[in-house]
């Protein structure tokens, strides 16, 4: 018997994992393969303001607690896995291409100055003074210094090993079902019919969640996105780069030794794992347009993977319906950067039994209100 | 000792020892990846019409007469094999897509009936007709219905079990060099050390022919192709599909149960290994201009390998310099058309010591000669 079980070995689960062990309990981790889902292909952009939404109050204030605790989060965990994480602080550029590109840009500072947000608009010369790469088309940008990235497959590999030197047991098996014993969550069924039992239960598989059998009814689905690895980009780049191409969006995030992550679509196709032309063709096409010397790049590895989606883009975290049993999912396009603060929150609820108030807003429960 | 040693099991290399020892020879046949690489990337066009270039007059002779071959290749290497190779008798449509491209194709077709060869000029209801997915921007067609394709990557399949049939010995090491004694080839060095000694010496290392230590120089240069493999496509084209699009050149071939290869590009860049992001982009992008549904296939596989070329884009058969050396590569784009002529006349030449007339005027002689 342990302590705590957590389905899903992804950047989530591990996180929780580590946090739940440094605070003394006895955690088993199970994934037939650990880090192979949503983590492989998450751009690791650390970028709330950027990434904000209309609408989406909320999980700004959200992303921006967790952005807060990346620092120490990240150099805590190269402390424990002696494994570097990449973190890079060089901020996020957007820039836009055509007029209704630019329209789009000022609306989205307005947007943030609103929030009382740091965001700087930036003229074209200004804009390619910070990364000459961009093409002289670039009409105008936004410089939001405060957005930063980390390399999302190192920080796997680093929390893979954190999790082990803190005791974590990670079992490399199939999750097949919440165990319910008197309506209460029990620990998990593996595929080998082998079971987990535990105290709590931390349920962290991304997309499936809502598939596994055992969980409640939740609004978690499949948001596909493919995305492209490029190499030989070594000095390209100073940070990311977020472009508005004639009203498509591309990212462009450089990581490790002259690595690039190109992404990404976002696509509504249930769990199509085919990576397709047109995908594949639309993000080359808009990145070659940002940065032509994207041409040039070796194509390294094209993904295609699914974001856990949920109806108001903001991730299911606490308590759930069935009693025993923890949300650590629905992450969408923001698990990397939410990271720290569900490791912390989850962490937290398990030894004190209280969510902190940080995370109380993401509860299930939100939609039920409804 | 053997009767005849061939450098490289690739599709020239297999189909000259098949052919060598279904003539009474002993063979034996040295490669480290079989098949991994000119012939991994080749799309199986048997087009010498589509293919003839101005000027390449003796080529396209060589070239009819290697397709001329290939349907009873096809079926005896079947019989032999127990294996299908995918022969495709539907044609090959060339369509243009502006102005300038439609013009191309009246200069080709002008320059096709010159040499006295079957091609039909299309309109674009009649081009559309024949293939409906294309785009109905397309603005004409040529229909040459004698121009088919095989599935590369079959009949290479096909060659290994055959050659295993007909009692070829294929040894998967890589190929060191060709072992001289008296000024004569008289066997290869792998690059274990061991020697297989041999009769005749037949060099079919494709790209890498000019680079083996021991071999005279030979006018054989890299050409790399970028290449993708979709699926999905069963059903979509009826035939092979090249296009002239804005200047520039796609071929679309389907071949299996709904795969269908993209190609190709060609660069001029040495043993350049890499896919780049420039190459795919241009691939698909002009693949998906001709037809559009390609944009929800799959992108399977995306590869980089190097075509041997020449300086007249002709191959390089028969003796070398060398004595004992016998050439079978310089193939360039034609390849899988090549096959069966190059191993019917090297075969020729290993059991008679005459080259036939239809290889003769393909020496390498023919370059000093200049």
């Amino acid at each position: 018997m342990t302590a705590v079980a957590v389905a899903g070995g992804g950047l989530v689960g591990l996180a929780v994992a580590w946090r739940a062990a440094l605070r003394g309990l006895s955690v088993t981790v199970a994934d037939d393969a650990p880090g192979a889902g949503a983590s492989a292909a998450a751009a690791g952009m650390l970028a709330p303001v950027t990434e904000a939404g209309y609408r989406e109050e909320a999980l700004l204030g959200l992303g921006a607690a967790s952005l807060a605790r990346w620092p120490a989060f990240a150099a805590e965990l190269e402390a424990a896995s002696g494994l570097p994480v990449g973190l890079r602080t060089a901020g996020t550029l957007v820039v836009g291409f055509d007029e209704d590109d630019v329209r789009e840009l000022d609306a989205l500072h307005a947007f943030q100055r609103g929030l009382g947000l740091a965001a700087q608009r930036l003229s074209p010369r200004e804009t390619r003074g910070r990364e000459p790469a961009l093409t002289p088309r670039v009409r105008g940008g936004l410089l939001v210094a405060g957005d930063h990235s980390v390399d999302g497959r190192a920080v796997h590999a680093a929390l893979l090993a954190a999790c082990t030197a803190a005791g974590v047991v990670v079992v490399r098996e199939r999750v097949a079902e919440v165990v319910v014993d008197g309506g209460r969550a029990a620990g998990l069924r593996l595929a080998s019919g082998e079971t987990v039992a535990a105290g709590a239960t931390v349920l962290a598989l991304g997309a499936h969640s809502g598939d596994l059998p055992g969980v409640p009814p939740l609004p978690v689905r499949p948001v596909k996105g493919q995305v492209l690895r490029l190499a030989g980009a070594r000095g390209l780049l100073e940070g990311t780069v977020r472009a508005l191409v004639r009203g498509r969006h591309v990212y462009l995030v450089p990581y490790g030794d002259g690595g690039l992550v190109v992404g990404a679509t976002v696509e509504d196709r249930g769990f199509d794992a085919r990576v397709t032309a047109g995908g594949v063709h639309d993000l080359l096409h808009d990145a070659i347009e940002v940065v032509p010397e994207v041409e040039e790049l070796e194509l390294a590895e094209t993904l295609a993977r699914w974001r856990p989606g949920t109806p108001d883009n903001a991730p299911l975290l606490g308590p759930s319906s069935l009693p025993g049993l923890v949300l650590a999912t629905g992450h969408h396009r923001n698990g990397v950067l939410l990271t720290p603060v569900t490791a912390e929150a989850t962490a937290e609820l398990l030894v004190t039994g209280t969510l902190p108030d940080v995370a109380a807003p993401f509860t299930a429960d939100r939609f039920r209100r409804d």
